[in-house]
């Protein structure tokens, strides 16, 4: 299980595009760039109310997509079957000595795939 | 490339649930039960033309959230790269004679996050 923050950065790494330009700043600078609401408030000269108001029915929304899609759901069960696969690719190469060029290349592709999600 | 047809049902099982139960029950007869527009218009006691015309929307709807999200797309790459993994999988398993039984445990996996997709 992801804490929320990790988990909230995930959804708008899927969803974030449905936001809007405003909703994806304040989401931004509060989850991407780490600034307090009082901060964005002070950068963005509106009250740190607004700030905060926008920010949360950003993850609202954010929520209420991923309950309806369950795409990050979906990613996140298939990285972790890659994960299971890429420890049997480190056991295969330990009975074969790690003298195969071949399982390297697959072991590169598999964590190609999970860092893309 | 997928034709059409194959396309927006894919997109629909990635965004279907954010279309409306009458534009999910219409598009659902059409593309996956296979009914004609005349089959449907009949079935569901409304106009030809309105069958059309909530299909055509639904298309439109679906293939608006891809182009923002980029979703299906993500999972299409992923899946050939995984394709290509098992492959590489293919050529180990020859080299090795098919004795290993983690080999058809590693494909296992990688056959179900591709199918799940």
């Amino acid at each position: 299980m992801l804490e929320k923050r990790a988990y909230l950065i995930l959804l708008f790494d899927f969803y974030g595009a449905l936001l809007t330009e405003k909703q994806r700043l304040m989401f931004d600078l509060y989850y991407q760039y780490d600034l307090s609401l009082g901060e964005i408030a002070q950068e963005q000269n509106i009250s740190r109310q607004a700030v905060y108001d926008i920010i949360k029915r950003s993850e609202n929304i954010l929520e209420e997509y991923e309950n309806k899609l369950q795409l990050v759901n979906r990613f996140q069960n298939n990285k972790e079957k890659l994960q299971t696969a890429l420890l049997l690719i480190k056991e295969i190469a330990i009975i074969e000595n790690n003298n195969m060029t071949n399982l390297s290349e697959l072991k590169e592709i598999i964590k190609d795939v999970i860092n893309e999600n």
